[in-house]
């Protein structure tokens, strides 16, 4: 049988990642990032059979289209071409009207460009990298795979806000949630790994990367997720606040704000960042903590509190529960975060063990933490966006 | 001995709450209301020894001046004028300034002022109210009790939002919490009622009225609360919308919303209004939805889950669980919500009793659910605010 590759593409504001799956057994051909799009800086790079390669790019803008040229160059000269079966976008916000992966068309695209007002920092880019994709690779089937989709099996009480119901109807104002995906593919795993049927498992998956979101799977379908309404609310991120009193907007308004910099602020100058007054990465919070920093430690403290708290409210949805998946850059690798996180969770009984925590890193997975009392389990299993995009891609064909 | 009588006065932007409160029993000589301030059906009635009374308030403004001087006469008339010590003002707002009651001079009515911007719609009413009863009792020592005081033992990783730091030391931007008096009231009646010392107790206080919070108690300190910065955040409530997705308002202003609307429609025009598009009152609600009407039941079913999350998410903050302690109008009296409310906490093994919850309803205490599973109770005690003020007033003489 001849092998079918996927191109996935995840293309940011100021940057495009993407990977060459084989879309039967998840191997990643190739993988790279082109990256400081926008800047002189810009550069695209990848990674292939163990050799990495980079490139400066040195047009002056459309660095996406420039990117997804030279992954068509760089497919073609590793022979790879004939073995491509479809592109598969990674696209943010999919509303209410995308409930799982379709094929692109034009009208397809409109609507996903239509749907820009909800994810303002991530749809228009993803409509950059699928046009550049449609210019490069005319002739393949080209799929978007949202990170809504699969929270659209959320109930009607986890999705509505507190908020007059028109501004539902009208505009569409309602919990949709995010990393879909992700929470997706380890849910799954988990059910795998503790020898479940995905209909029988009941999962909190816990996604800890730059963007952060909790969500409850009852058997294989989201029943709620802290995201929101855009990818802006529910845990504290890198540079993103999260749960906020909407009295402070108000507030910071009243003071002569304006809706700008307020927002800018809450989307680029919080989280991590705001709280520590040093950095939005989790590791330079971990090291900072550990000589010392008081800010460091005020952000590790504030974060893993709110993350603890979400699984423990989850426990609501859920009939049972079996496992708390920790995933994403920091979910994986963090292994004080998850420490202090399974300790926030004494009261539901979770005992860390200590040794299996150090081992589930750096793409390793295993149960790290128990709870007698719930019948329940941590673990940590890596996530792979990247392998569902190719696989429902080539499911749709 | 001769008896302390304390006037204690809730003083809201177009009502004017009042009792007259035996400092040692905690009996209520006298209780009132003065309501529809502003408007032409502006009126006061009080309840004496099992009568009311209802007088019109034919002034055309300055409803709070004359509902107070109309206080002065009754209690005159009844010959209760020497044996009132004090008078007790509940006061929403006490910023970090105010950690505990204090007696008002000057400087704390001006402290109470400056903190209005942190309160819009109570602290200005307190003022009116503070006001007005030091020209009516000039001989009389005030107090200013604060619904915030109780939280100021909350840690920082409880009150710290995610957002630059600079924004809380410059502004004092953090969470305050609200309704302290209720659940330190509550929190140390339920700790009597289960025969522990308070500091041994540690307790979930749910405080649901037409505004709502959860409190985590531990040892008689608050250690988190669902309301922030302000008295918008955390459950939804009668027409408050709680927590929501700060993109909402970034969405709804950029649609060209004025900040006056956005911030009117979170406060007056959401919560149990907005969702059932009906009415703001919890009774109203559970009466349509057993008529079938569909917003009700959506109002119904997002508060019920939101408040059950709330309340597995203070297992994090507590050592142990001893108590869920259902309060206020709505705790203490709407059985289908503390139903619905213990059955969302059926994996923390709460178990109604459904015979003791009918019962415990019109100001009976009582425990209406167990759980085995952590050792816990859920009960329900009346709260009684006025008898804290009065105690603590006294306290203070």
């Amino acid at each position: 049988m001849p092998k079918s590759f996927v191109l996935v593409i995840n293309s940011g504001s100021s940057s495009l990642k993407f990977a060459v799956i084989d879309s039967s057994t998840g191997e990643e051909v190739i993988s790279g990032l082109g990256e400081c799009f926008g800047l002189a800086e810009a550069v695209i790079s990848w990674k292939h059979q163990g050799t990495k390669t980079q490139h400066e790019i040195k047009a002056k803008d459309n660095h996406h289209e420039y990117a997804i040229e030279q992954i068509v160059t760089l497919i073609e000269s590793l022979g790879h071409s004939k073995q491509l079966v479809a592109v598969g976008h990674r696209i943010v916000h999919g509303g209410e009207k995308f409930t799982s992966t379709v094929r692109i068309d034009d009208k397809v695209l409109a609507e996903i460009d239509a749907l820009s007002s909800l994810a303002p920092l991530h749809n228009p880019a993803g409509v950059k990298g699928i046009k550049a994709a449609l210019n490069a690779f005319p002739s393949l089937p080209q799929f978007a795979v949202f990170d809504t989709a699969f929270h659209q099996s959320m109930p009607d009480k986890a999705f509505t806000y507190g908020i007059p119901q028109q501004l539902y109807k009208e505009h569409g104002i309602r919990r949709y949630g995010f990393h879909g995906t992700s929470h997706y593919y380890v849910s799954r795993e988990a059910a795998k790994m503790l020898s479940q049927t995905v209909e029988e498992s009941n999962i909190i998956s816990v996604h800890l990367g730059n963007g952060a979101s909790v969500c409850a799977v009852s058997a294989g379908r989201s029943v709620d997720t802290s995201m929101g309404f855009t990818p802006l609310a529910g845990l504290m991120m890198g540079t993103r606040c999260g749960d906020l009193d909407s009295g402070i907007i108000e507030f910071l308004i009243k003071k002569g704000w304006s809706q700008e910099s307020v927002f800018e602020t809450l989307n680029k100058k919080s989280g991590f960042l705001g709280v520590s007054e040093l950095t939005s990465d989790a590791r330079g919070i971990l090291e900072a903590m550990e000589e010392g920093h008081k800010g460091a430690k005020l952000a590790f403290d504030v974060f893993t509190y709110r993350v603890a708290k979400y699984i423990a409210a989850y426990l609501v949805p859920l009939d049972k529960l079996d496992a708390i998946v920790f995933t994403g850059g920091i979910g994986e690798n963090a292994l004080p975060i998850r420490s202090e996180i399974i300790k926030n969770l004494k009261l539901l009984g979770f005992v860390e063990d200590a040794v299996a925590n150090q081992a589930a890193r750096f793409g390793q997975s295993g149960i790290i933490a128990k709870s007698e009392l719930l019948g329940a389990v941590a673990m940590v299993i890596p996530t792979n966006e990247e392998y569902v995009i190719a696989k429902q891609s080539v499911e749709l064909l």
